[in-house]
């Protein structure tokens, strides 16, 4: 897989919900280590010489490792990257929203091309290595971001303090610099009405619930990132077993509300399920919005067994693909609102078919 | 075919419009006459006594009667009908709501197993002398109402003045008791907005616009009744030109702005007819209200050729076949709100599917 598919096709490694544990639930598990080097200003602070500084001790790094994944990625930087490809990235998960804004030479991505490893480059950090794999497995997602990590360390001196750990540019991520998330969905609980007491109790244990794309973005389509709040004073094994733990609480009683709403209001679960799937199926416009919640509803009915099997990675691709720049990319032209809606709908009508197991 | 398929199926004349003059706008012609018998007291004050008369006189008009047309009729009284079937009777427009709630002897209908010639007895007149057809063809509607008229004053005394005309219980029926009404699909001039302005010209010309069930009732799913105000002083066959003429400026003025939708907001028509008929085969629970709605938009799309399409007496028979009590004589025993939901999305996702031509 090359470079070239990640930005021309949709599927990464983390969308593989076919398999992995609790991937009916948990969408994916995401790790990030936000490190940075010793002497050399932090992002905001770097010029076209520190810059330039910076990207030499990472291009010689990269290079000189001899850790086979880390030589499986590839190098991109934003001087050389149309800002629709930037927004490809985001919708990606990839990157973020901010660093999407940047064509600077020094910031950039290092990325392997199945999408389950990436290095954010001067985003708010230095580097922020992240791992994303589908369901839940938040310690293999932290093994393979710490193997990067090694080997990048290797070759380069990170900001370490003995008392404090690593040092970021931000305090809060001072200490593991690690953020581990997961990428929940929950629409049972959101359909109760359980959603605002559960979420509650998950910031009293020391847990943050943001939507689909992170911090300030609205949970849509009832899907929630979960992520811990502490990077200071704890372990990284420690913060992702108590995420792990909490979070398989959060699934449990996902489940038992979609039992219970079964038992309950078995027609009008199959009622909303099946416009969703109806709507999705012959609507000639729709916004991205609509469309990831009634996706949400499909896929409720698909985990239900209430309408024909859709596959998981169908589903999971289709939330990306419906975001406003793989449309254009796909369409390969500008589009005004109103052409997006109905290139979107078109996207959502062939996926479905073709996704549908069986067809 | 017989009585019993009355009760039993849905089809009816009116609903034919496979061939019928306009059929894709006027969905049928009704003429109703508007007869009384003289020295019988008017259907309020009757008794068990004169009721006894006033049947009396009926059965043998029509036993005695040559009429081939009133000899194909039925009779059928309503001390011998289930409030099922009277209810049944009303959604297929054969009797008034309020003749519905009866259970005397002495009132019923005269009817005609394929519904295209009834006979109210003992609703607010005598006698209501209907003709139902498919279409706009008010004029067959008339001749044949007239025939059955003329068969009936053969053997009966109507009460005629020479001055006023026939006589009636209300006053707004005097002179000719004639009421000529057709049903109209009227989806652009609703979405376009133009139904208040229209409407209120109509009601300038000697027009009233009612909903599909009559007097006092809602236009549910952009179906209009037009019907003439007046009476008196004027021809059967002058009212009816002018209603045809009228009409007729109605239908090419919806055709017009369907023509002007499809060039300023295709898409949003496409979406709007897509999604209407997605939600209709799989939703799994619709009110009667939401169900005409849609099902308004989806004969829309069918006349506009944005959809495949369905037969239009399968849409017609829908209509009818959505109403509760049809619902209730299909399922065999009485049902609460939710149950009547769940069988007509049924009803509708099987009729639409086998109405599908070429499917």
């Amino acid at each position: 897989m090359s470079i070239k598919k990640l930005f021309a096709e949709t599927f990464l490694a983390w969308m593989n919900g076919e398999t992995a544990s609790q991937s009916d639930i948990v969408i994916s598990s995401r790790v990030r280590l936000a490190r940075n080097l010793s002497d050399i200003a932090f992002p905001h602070l770097l010029n076209q010489e520190s810059g330039q500084k910076f990207m030499q001790l990472i291009y010689e790094a990269w290079q000189k490792s001899e850790f086979k994944e880390l030589k499986q990625m590839e190098l991109v930087t934003f001087e050389n990257l149309s800002a629709l490809d930037r927004k490809i990235l985001v919708e990606k998960h990839l990157i973020s929203p901010n660093h999407a804004q940047s064509t600077a030479f020094y910031q950039g991505l290092l990325v392997k091309p199945d999408g389950s490893l990436a290095v954010m480059i001067n985003e708010e950090d230095h580097l922020r290595i992240q791992c994303f794999l589908p369901g839940l497995q938040l310690e293999e997602a932290y093994r393979r971001a710490q193997e990067i990590d090694d080997a990048l360390e290797k070759e380069l001196d990170f900001a370490f303090d003995d008392r404090r750990g690593y040092l970021t540019s931000c305090p809060t991520n001072i200490g593991t610099g690690m953020r581990a998330s997961l990428m929940l969905h929950l629409p049972a609980i959101t359909i109760s009405g359980q959603s605002g007491h559960i979420f509650q109790n998950l910031n009293q244990l020391g847990l943050t619930v943001r939507g689909i794309y992170g911090e300030g973005t609205e949970a849509i389509g009832n899907f929630f990132q979960l992520s811990n709040q502490i990077t200071l004073g704890q372990s990284e094994e420690d913060i992702n077993a108590s995420l792990t733990t909490i979070s398989q609480q959060v699934i449990e009683q996902e489940r038992m509300l979609r039992k219970s709403l079964r038992e309950q209001m078995k027609y009008q679960l199959e009622d909303r399920i099946g416009r969703a799937y109806g709507i999705l199926t012959h609507a000639r416009l729709i916004s991205s919005n609509e469309a990831l919640t009634l996706l949400s509803d499909v896929r409720l009915g698909v985990d239900m067994g209430m309408i024909p099997r859709i596959s998981p990675n169908a589903l999971n691709e289709l939330v990306v693909d419906i975001r406003p720049a793989h449309l254009q990319k796909k369409a390969g032209s500008d589009m005004d609102a109103v052409s997006r809606d109905a290139k979107r709908a078109e996207v959502i009508r062939e996926k479905l078919q073709t996704g549908e197991e069986g067809s």
